[in-house]
Formats: structure tokens, sequence, C-alpha cells
């Protein structure tokens, strides 16, 4: 079954089709079993009720969210993990898991330019790992002890980012108690970056109004459309400002191992914590976010509850559980270590740009085509645009409605669809479709075919709506 | 190989041999790979140099921390979910994790009598969900709109549990910037219960000083001893100052399973929220930590960025990830589904009995033996106990002085020995050793072997060492 899913990876359709709550009730739900049933019983309603009711992210058509496919060998050693339990804690625990998760956070920064010599651990996902970077930010750069004496009674924090944010900062924002009014939302440019004149004179505001600005945070690929902020020039405002300088790229950092992309990343090496999702662009199985920072103590000093002096950074007493909020946790790294000894490194940065090389395709594709819209070139692998029958022209307010509408049909077409996937976005107010491709199976072939599937729904569905009222 | 992790559990020792940084360097650092190797390179690498680095929690012998043995189908079939990349996101897109998540909590709530229809979520573990417990007592209790102004300009928060709380208590209270320094550690009686009468006054003293208390904790079992605070009195004093009541059960609240325990856990079900973790008693693989609460807008009311009434708690409207912080986490509550249907409860009830029973065992062994002293009756599965060699006489200081030492020089030897597993902790100033007895494959032979070593352990190290000085 677990080898099928990766063998024939297209047998089961990219979304899975609808399903009423009653079913899987029936399925899933009832009453607390007190009495066993035998495992061959329970493998058969896996096989014949789960997995038609999962989506298929092996599937070479999948281009929506940041969504990828699984790694077989990796996938297959997470039944190792979970049977020995294996866990980065105490050295004396748990050596190789220690050493491997250090290991992976290193390669991962070197990888990417970040530093050779990284700190970090490895995550649930980029929305822990940002949540992590803020509350590093603020340990070290508040100016008072946050740990101990929290945040009332002192000045406001602020932090910075730009429009374009994952929604996950936001809620990092508020978990930590800064609250989501202190982020400010700084406007971006024409290329979905962060306006600089604009954030600087954000944070001049809010220091005349005693705020203390501790944070900025820049994209390296943002979720929405691979943008990519001016990370030398944030970094100077950071100093300048005396802030944490963090770098979102859970999904972009990885196009830093692509030499057509490279000098995009400048800066990055300055910034001082870095998130980046293995199972994003490394194609690995859940869960492998990471947070990357330059020094053990940035991590130390944020969760650990004994003093500095009794923490190593190397040798027999590195406890990887002093550099995170969770005592025991599962081993995250393994599965990065195998699939990136497996395949080396040399092979993600051809597989990354091959995605690069896809989408500007991609966009060349709907360039050409008579109904559609291109609406964000890519700057990595995200391509963003929208069905615009021939006959309408755009910027009329009933059309522009009437496109919204259309597209998100569209989108919502192609998940009923089932053999590819895109997703959909919001851009300037408009409703667009958006390719991620990021995913291993994904060839030339899958993205036409993406493309001549969105076109005939639009057609379809175009026909039978008729158009703006 | 992961077979025979179950088959022959004894084959590796319980406590990895001492490893060094260079030996775990040369099998796991060197420098970022750039080439690949294969597949079955890679297993013989896991097979000779990861397996004889890591623990085995499935080693009957194990009687330490609050780790247990895993469940070897549960355990296989984490491949599967590595390999679709299982998770529980929306109803549309994850129909069946969504479905098997809402019907692990609410088996899990029915289970403990927290709830017949509780809410909840599968975490990393017990630190996660009581984070996320504070953090929701945070929105309900407040006052304010605590999201989006932060805990800046607002009155200081309190928040209340004993002293022997888990150290991820004054994590979270760091981490969500309420500060260590507002998290009241109340003093706990000779039973390791929480001092009502201590905590009342504390609350008062609070409410002068101009604190908002929010949040009152209780423990379904500690950590250290298994202590069970009075939960109804309890109940009883979050209802009259307005504070959500949150219960740590991670280890202790499966205990309520078995008729001999179930009435220490009165007014369990008077609580707002419950941390239990199946991984723990349940024996599942990791990670599946848990936080439940009476209301599915308890969560959403914490974490969503939609409104109240655009989420749905049943139906094909039901978004599981609206109810927790992070939009893509893998699948935990399938491991737990699995492990419940393939035993059924009335087997979880059992072997819970069954640990209740050894744990009284060992404790009558050690106030039967000559050179052992009963620290901690054994309220569910922890028993604390010390060597004491007969000729000693505890009390005077120069002999608690060397009973501290040479106790934890008895746990750090049986790491060594491999054979069996107790970890130590503190209680009354004394270092003691604390078996729990919690995992399926330990039987009366192991413990009475555990004893057995321990005793030579010790009465090797006293020779050696020679007594006080």
């Amino acid at each position: 079954m677990i080898t099928d899913e990766f063998s024939d990876p297209a047998r089961r359709p990219v979304f899975p089709p609808a399903q009423t709550w009653d079913a899987m009730e029936m399925a899933f739900g009832g009453s607390l079993p007190h009495h066993g049933m035998p495992p061959d019983e329970l493998l058969t309603l896996v096989e014949d009720k789960l997995l038609p009711a999962a989506g298929n992210p092996n599937h070479p058509g999948l281009m929506a969210y940041v969504l990828t496919a699984s790694q077989p060998f990796a996938a297959l050693m997470e039944a190792l993990v979970a049977a020995i339990k294996l866990r980065p804690t105490t050295w004396k625990n748990q050596p190789a898991s220690c050493h491997i998760e250090t290991t992976v956070v290193r390669w991962l920064g070197e990888m990417v330019g970040f530093s050779d010599d990284a700190a970090g651990y490895l995550t649930t996902g980029g929305s822990w790992a940002n949540m992590v970077a803020m509350a590093v930010a603020r340990v070290r750069k508040a100016g008072w002890d946050v740990r101990a004496e929290g945040l009332h009674g002192h000045p406001p924090l602020a932090a910075y980012v730009s429009t374009e944010a994952h929604s996950c900062i936001d809620r990092s924002a508020e978990l930590l108690g800064i609250g989501a009014n202190s982020l400010r939302k700084v406007p971006v440019d024409a290329h979905f970056r962060i306006r600089i004149d604009v954030l600087d004179n954000m944070i001049r505001a809010d220091l005349n109004a005693g705020y203390k600005p501790f944070c900025l945070i820049g994209h390296a690929g943002t979720v929405n459309t691979g943008a990519i902020d001016p990370l030398d020039t944030l970094a100077d405002l950071a100093t300048q400002y005396e802030m944490w300088f963090h770098v979102d790229g859970a999904y972009g950092a990885f196009a830093a191992l692509a030499p057509q992309t490279r000098p995009l990343f400048a800066g990055l090496e300055r910034a001082d914590s870095l998130t980046i999702d293995p199972h994003k662009w490394l194609n690995t199985p859940f869960e492998a976010g990471c947070i990357l920072t330059k020094r053990w103590d940035d991590l130390g000093d944020t969760f650990s509850l004994i003093p500095p002096y009794l923490r190593a950074a190397m040798g027999e007493e590195h406890n990887q559980y002093e550099y995170g909020f969770e005592l025991s946790r599962t081993d995250r790294a393994l599965k990065v270590w195998l699939a990136l000894n497996q395949h080396g490194v040399d092979c993600y940065r051809d597989l990354v740009a091959n995605h690069l090389s896809l989408a500007q395709y991609l966009a060349e594709l709907v360039r050409q085509a008579d109904d559609f819209e291109l609406v964000s070139t890519p700057v990595l692998s995200i391509c963003c645009f929208r069905f615009v029958p021939p006959e309408l022209t755009p910027g009329d307010e009933a059309v522009e409605t009437y496109l919204n509408e259309l597209n998100h049909d569209i989108e919502m077409s192609l998940m009923q669809d089932g053999r590819a996937l895109v997703s959909g976005t919001e851009l300037n107010h408009k409703r667009v479709l958006r390719a991620c491709i990021a995913s291993h199976p994904t060839t030339q072939a899958h993205v036409e075919q993406a493309l001549t599937l969105l076109q005939a729904h639009g057609r379809e569905l175009h026909r039978k709506k008729g158009g703006p009222r």
C-alpha cells in the first residue's frame, strides 16, 4: 500500500472527492471501542476508507499551496523513528538523534548561504519556526529580562513585516503576547517586495511613540508570489535600529541553491535567524520545518532553564532539548539527513533549477494563451495568473467581480477534477490561480496539462455562467 | 530491523552506551553530501550506527521519565502518514484525517471522564498542550482583546500551579509573554498536592496588588510522584475567582480508567481544559500529546483568523486547522485511533490497573528491603525511593549529602548497565530513585529485577565510596 503510493502516484486523484461527515463518521467515528479488532481489518479500513479520503501529494499534477511529494525511503524510515521513539533530547540518552539534528541544521545553513556553522532545530513547520524566531528576537532585543518579567510594565514592542507575510506571523505575535496590533504590516511595491521608505517611516514613528522596535522580518520568497525582499537593505535597517533580523525562507530559501537565483539572496548571510522548511522544497515527509540561528545561545537563552555556562554547543554535553520549547519531541531531522545523503545536494540544486525553469515556462504559456492573464512574473517557482475570457476587458468593476468569481470557481472545479491542483490567492484585489512548482514528480508535460485543464474548466464555467451581470 | 525492535525488545540495552562526539561526527556528520548514496548503504548505517546510539523504549526494563514502549502496528503506519503527508487541515482537503482527529479527542475525553463531547487536537506533547491551555485561558479570562492588543498596557496576569509543576509550565508562561515571575508556584502538602489555603491567600494578595488571576492549573498526576491535586476544590476556586481551570494530566489522566483510582479524579469533569498524552500511558508512538477543551470555540477563538460564525464544530465545514496554531501539521491522531481500535479501551484499563498494582508491589518490596527507603507511596504508577545502606541513619547532614551522591551515582550506574532504567528526581531535598511503570512490556519480574539491580549497584558503589566523609 505504501510503496504503491510512490510507484503509481496518479492512481489516486490529487485532491480527494468530496466526503460527507456521515460517511467519515461511519468509517472512523462512532462510540469508543471497548474491545479490540485485528490489525488486518484495520489495514483494510485504512486502504478502503482512509486513502480515498486523503489528499495525494505524490501526484505529479500537484502545484498547490507549498505542498510537495514525499520521499519513499525517508517515509519508510519514519516507521523506525516511531518504533523506537527516536528523539533529540540529551546527548547521553540519544546521541545519534542529537548529532543528526545538529548536522542537518549545519548543512541547511550552508546550503543556502546563511552560515556554515548554524545552530537550530527542526520544527513542526514554518509557523512554529517563525514563532521561535520572534521569541528569540524578543529575548535578544527587548532590553529587559522578558522571560522572567513578561511584557507588562515595559515599553510596547513592535515588529515589522510586509503585507505579504504568511498568517503565522500574525498568530505568532498574538501567541507571544505582543499583540497583532504591534505587528506592523508594511506595504509592498509592484513586485510584492517590502517598501523600504515606508518601513523606515513606520519605525521612526514607532520610536517617537515610545515603541521598542525589536524584530524585522524579511522574505526569502513569499508564499503568495515568491517575492524576495531586499535582504541587504533590511539588514542595514535592522543594524541601524538595533533590531533582530529574521528571514522567512520557509518556501523560498532553497532557491539560493540555484545559480540563476542565488544573487537574489544577497544579505541572507546577514540575517540573525532563518526559517527554512525541508518538507517543502526538499520534498521530505512532514514534519520538517526548521529554525536556524547564528549561535546556539540564541536558542538556549530563549528556552533553556539552565545557565549558559552549563550548556555546550558541541561535544558530549550538547543536549538538543536545551535549544527548543519541548523536552521530548520526535526526531524530525533523520528524514532530512537521509534525503540529503541519498540524493546529494547537487541533485536538489538541479531539482530547484528545474522548477524555476518550469515556472518560467508556465508563465510563457500563460502569456501566449488568449484566455489567460499573467498576474505575477515568477521570481522563483510560483506563477500567478487568471483566466480571462478573450471577449472581456478587465478593469471594469462588473468584469472584475465576475473574473474573481470565475477564477474561484475554476480553482474549485479543478479540485474535483483531481488530475491537477493549483491553489488560489488574492493579488491586488484580483482572485488569481497560483501554481507553485516545487514537487519532484512534476514535469513540463504536467505543467502543460494543468494549464490545459484550467483552460477547459474556465471555458466550461464561463459558458455556464454566461459572463458579467 | 523495525519488527526486531518489537519481537526482541531486549536485544539492545534500554539506555545506549556512552558515545563520543567524534564517533557520532564520523557516522552522521562531516561535510554536506554533494552526491548521493544508495538507500541500502544508508540502511546499513542506520542499523550499525544509529540503533546502537539510540535509546530503546520497548525494553521491558524501562521505568524512567514517563517514557513508554511504542506500538508496532501504529508505528508501521507512520510510514503511510509520512508517505502521503496526511494532515488534519481542512475537511475538503483531508476529510479522513480531520475526522479521525475529532474522533480521537472525543474518545480521550470520554475515557477519562472529562467530557463526552470534547474538542481538541493532538500536539507534539504535554509541553505544547499546556502552553495552548494557557493561551486559551488568556483569551477567555484576560478581559480584553489579548490577541490584538497583547499584554502591554493592561493589568498584569497571574497563573497558579503547585511547585510540583513540570518545567513546561514555566516555559509556557515565558513564551506567552506573561513572564515566569507571574506564574505563582504554590507549595504542596506532605503528599505533594497543592495547598489550597496558601493558594487562596496568594490569589487574594494578587488581587489586592492589581493582578488579574486568569488561570489555575491542577495536576491529575504529577510527573514527579503521581500526586493528584484536589480537583473539585480547585474547580470551586477557579469559579469563585473567575479563572480558567486547566488540568495537566499528561501522564496521569489515564488512571481515571481504572476503578481503583477513578475516584481520585473527581472534579476533572469540571475542568475547562485537559492535557493528556497518549504517547505516554497509551504507549503509542511519538508524537501524541493532546489538549482537550469543552468547546471548539475555546480553541477557535484563540487561534483562528476567521470569525466564529464561519467556523463549524461539526459537519463538512469543520476545518481542524482553525483550532490550532499551525496550518499544516502532520497527522498525530491516526496512531492513537489505530491503537484504541486494535486493543480496545478495556485493554488499556487493564494495562493501567496492572501498572498501578506493580507500583504498589514495588513499594512493598522497597518497604521490606533493608537497604531501601520508600520516599513517596505510589498514588498512581510512580514509586520514589532511595538506597540507604542499613548502617547509616538518615537525617544527619553528612549522611544526607552522601545519600544524595550515592543515589545519583546509582542512577547513572544503572544507565550504563542497560538492563533496566529508572530516573532520578528530588523530593524534599532528597535525591531519590523514581520508577514510573507505564510501559506494557514491564511485568512483575522486571520490577523485581530492576530493584535487584539497583541494590547490587548501590552496594557496589557504597563499598567503593566508603560512606559519608
